[in-house]
């Protein structure tokens, strides 16, 4: 409940250039957020309000799943992130600084160190637990491009929680429970989703779950099965082991076949008269680890593409860059020529795809020279990685439908931690037979400021935000078209009052601007409604406007107070 | 509402060693908060209820007097700082560190900055005006000395508020709101609390009030007038001139005195029989300055101490340290015996009550010499300043009568700031004249995770916490004495639900301990009232215990939830 001319929600015609997706455009320009910095944003009223209410939500569906609310130092011990071993591994995106006393501190950009460190001697035997307990805090990733907006900025909100079990199977139970609760926060939010696999990258352990809001303007790939509720990002996805009815080519185990220039896959099996999947294809990459970095090469299927992000898993790489071609020649390879067979001092891995297959054509590791009628077999079973990239069409891994690929934004991420910080950080409980057993941990994370964008990308039009009910700042604006109308006004200001009363929360807007300043804005920040009272008042009628299809109709000025009170 | 068997509340006979205040005892010991480092806290679930009911009231009262909640980025560019002449002024509490880009920021101890850059170029007319943001926000100051648990800690949260106005008048109604909405927020905290005339320090500023809450552990020392409404922070108390009604010395002006080992005021008086109201006091101090370090001396009247916090007013240092006497012999200073009279190449300052003053006695720069029939003037007006520490029956300098010295600990702070900072910074907007001004503004600190202390400090006895309704995590403790003993654990757990039902914040002892144990932790948790499920239940009684006073009364059980729906 506010009058525009008390509000603070500073509009501005345009946006700054980087911005490009609509939630940071619109939010930008409607005077709910402010960029200060590369990454770094201040929340207005408008943006707040809408913060606010998706926290109480997280909240609300928090503490009824029996979490309890607690609230952690942001500045963390940089000895917590030595012990887990993660200080080093979590690369530059992990603040570091000191103390005026020249200790060592890190910004937390995740806290699982510091909860497990709150638990370690506390939570001695079997009989505490479960315990789950969860916050909204501040995290500070120093991300390399921070861009997007509230999407991919430095320092933002989460909600972020950790649970402790004395099994796996009760880790299960929660890990099922929270992904229950996620949903019903993302329903309650009105956004539309889908749990996915999802690869568990620095945070680690045994399995986890992504949140994607499905949004057209998605930073992540996501594959839906058409026929079943198979979901995954395409970091993690698995699909049904590939065929080809294509006709195999035959030939002698490991024959060498002159291929004067023929560097790629195309031009290879083009000269074999051959399908690409009877191919294998050799990419290289640079793999960097904390104190080295090495070339590996990974081999898939000729006519699959490797995934970056399961390639880096398959090596444990702190991250993967790409080879340069001198790199290649260095470490003794032969570019568009490179097999697995006589390959000598770099470590590789191949498609687990792969393994058994026959009767396939690689590179002979010599310049212009493959080999033929290749068996993939006898080798050490830990070379066998998933590579590739799942691609729309390809076969759904439960139920062997259709594959189809659709954009979605992060939200939340539910990971079974299981021991990994636990032993790390030698944690550990009296189970029921009175032996030391390290917690099995489940942890839980909502980005709660990045919500706020994410509600944008999932409803907006192009001419601003579209809000809900549930999330709008303000559910209802009421327009008066002529401040200087004494009848309009006072008309506006007793009906604005009395809703008031009812704590619907209506914004009035009794600027002395002119009319189409104030349409502009109403439709820029996106409130559900608004109520224009202008001339039309004379003849005891207003305007009502709904904000989703900017659809009008006509109400009766005497039924509006009823009318509004029945709607909101 | 919460069952302890599923309560994260780790409760401890011991306090570390380095706690010795009640509300850092208690805390830790009740599991309300866990230290993680120096000056670091996390708050556990019963502290984190604690700080969300204080942070609800604060959030009202602010939302009530027309204040619009914001939150800004806690990671601060450096670039502000510089701009306002702060970040070498703040001194080493500045917490400063660089990000991956090798760019500059800050962890902001406090948003005057921040807020004014928000709104400049923002606000422009003075038809925008007034405007007040707040925000509940983390600071960090990198204190010297952490200590005192959450007290003086160095994360820690705090309400902020900032408002901008047109003039000086429009800024002097927001302070009298300010004052009102602060007395309103501690009234419903049930604190006792006196707004007192305070020192600015590194913030600035014409004018502040703290608002100090009394206890006795209250690190700050305040002088309440007996008479009238006067009260004061020692560092910025003012008194009605001193008098004396000893004789006055006589003597010819600047007679040299022979003195010899005369180097105490004590002596001093005694060598002369005179009141030492009659001499005046040399008092040396090492000014620290951004670029260097000087010494300074300060005059006094014999029986009055310097305020050290005045003194650095005076000279404007950033911090008076003690000067050794080496360092004064280096300066040609005479320890002992060092006078404003022939003072060579040593800044001084005199204290303004000395003004005029005749027939004084001081030191003569000359080993085992005073001069007596000093008369204080035709000194350079600069010189004069007010630089004693108030004491308690000095008299008042708004009514005369007797000042009486008090205990508190600040919790808020409002500062009219006036055009500092918007000069500094060049933040302007046109008045009715389309004359360019800065904003005149002001800032208001609530110190929300301090005040979880200080509410211990003003309601504790030896045994714990004594929480009022308002602030308790819970108002009942529903004691089972024998969880074993099916009956009572029936009508426990039935009574239990029930009040659930009333949204009654309940919690329910049901741990499989010792009844010892149970009473233990309900008087140091320091919950309102305990109700005791035990044998009396088969006379169909019930023990009700009221924390404050421990008194214990019976109650007829199945009146139980009536008697208890009616007090809480």
């Amino acid at each position: 409940m506010m009058r525009f001319t008390k509000l603070y929600a500073p509009s501005t015609k345009e946006a700054p250039k980087d911005a490009t997706l609509p939630s940071h455009i619109f939010l930008l320009r409607g005077g709910f957020i402010e960029q200060l910095g590369s990454g770094l944003y201040n929340f207005l009223p408008l943006g707040k309000r809408v913060l606010s209410k998706i926290q109480a939500i997280i909240k609300e569906e928090m503490d009824f799943a029996g979490a309890q609310e607690v609230a952690l130092s942001f500045v963390t011990s940089a000895a917590l992130w030595q012990e887990s071993g993660r200080y080093n591994a979590f690369g530059k995106e992990l603040l570091k600084f000191k103390d005026r006393k020249d200790n060592d501190f890190v910004l937390g950009p995740t806290h699982e160190e510091a909860m497990l460190s709150l638990v370690k001697n506390k939570i001695t035997s079997y009989k505490q637990l479960p315990l789950h307990l969860y916050q909204f805090g501040l995290k500070f990733r120093d991300e390399l491009r921070p861009r997007f907006g509230l999407l991919r900025c430095r320092e933002f909100l989460m909600k972020d929680g950790y649970s402790f079990h004395s099994n796996e199977e009760d880790l299960g139970r929660e890990f099922d429970l929270m992904h229950k609760t996620y949903s019903r926060i993302l329903e309650r939010l009105g956004l539309e989703f889908r749990a996915v696999e999802a690869d568990s990258g620095a945070i680690g352990g045994s399995g986890s779950k992504e949140f994607m809001v499905l949004a057209k303007n998605g930073e992540d790939d996501i594959l839906l099965c058409e026929n079943c509720d198979y979901a995954a990002n395409v970091e993690a996805a698995k699909r049904a082991k590939k065929t080809c009815d294509k006709q195999r080519p035959e030939a002698n185990y490991a024959s060498k076949f002159h291929t004067p220039n023929v560097k790629t896959i195309e031009a290879l099996a083009d000269f074999f008269k051959i399908d690409e999947f009877y191919t294998i294809k050799a990419v290289v990459k640079k793999a960097i680890y904390e104190n080295e970095s090495k070339l590996i090469v990974f081999f898939i299927r000729g006519c699959d593409e490797l995934c970056d992000t399961k390639a880096q898993n398959a090596c444990g790489a702190l991250e993967l860059i790409n080879a340069e071609e001198n790199e290649l020649l260095d470490a003794s390879l032969v570019p568009g020529f490179i097999g697995f067979i006589g390959l000598k001092n770099v470590d590789f891995y191949i498609d687990c795809e792969l393994e058994n297959e026959k009767q396939m054509i690689m590179g002979a590791n010599e310049k212009d020279y493959h080999l033929i009628g290749i068996d993939v077999m006898n080798l050490n079973p830990e070379r066998f990685k998933d590579l590739i990239e799942v691609k729309e069409n390809d076969s759904c891994i439960k139920c062997g439908g259709k594959l189809k690929r659709s954009k979605g934004i992060e939200v939340g991420h539910i990971f079974k931690l299981g021991q990994k910080y636990s032993r790390a950080m030698n944690a550990n409980f009296l189970d029921e037979n009175g032996k030391s057993v390290p917690f099995y941990m489940g942890c839980y994370g909502m980005g709660v400021s990045r919500l706020v964008a994410v509600a944008v990308e999932a409803s907006f039009d192009e001419k601003g935000c579209i809000w809900n009910k549930t999330l709008a700042p303000f559910v209802l604006e009421i327009i008066l078209s002529n401040p200087k109308d004494s009848k309009a006004a006072h008309f506006a200001n007793a009906l604005y009052e009395n809703l008031k009363k009812q704590n619907i929360e209506v914004l009035l807007d009794d600027r002395d601007e002119r009319f189409g300043v104030k349409m502009n804005d109403f439709e820029l920040m996106g409130f559900p409604y608004a109520l224009i009272v202008g001339k039309g008042l004379e003849n005891n009628e207003l305007e009502f406007i709904e904000r989703k299809n900017l659809q009008k109709s006509v109400i009766n000025a005497d039924e509006a107070l009823n009318f509004l009170k029945d709607l909101l």
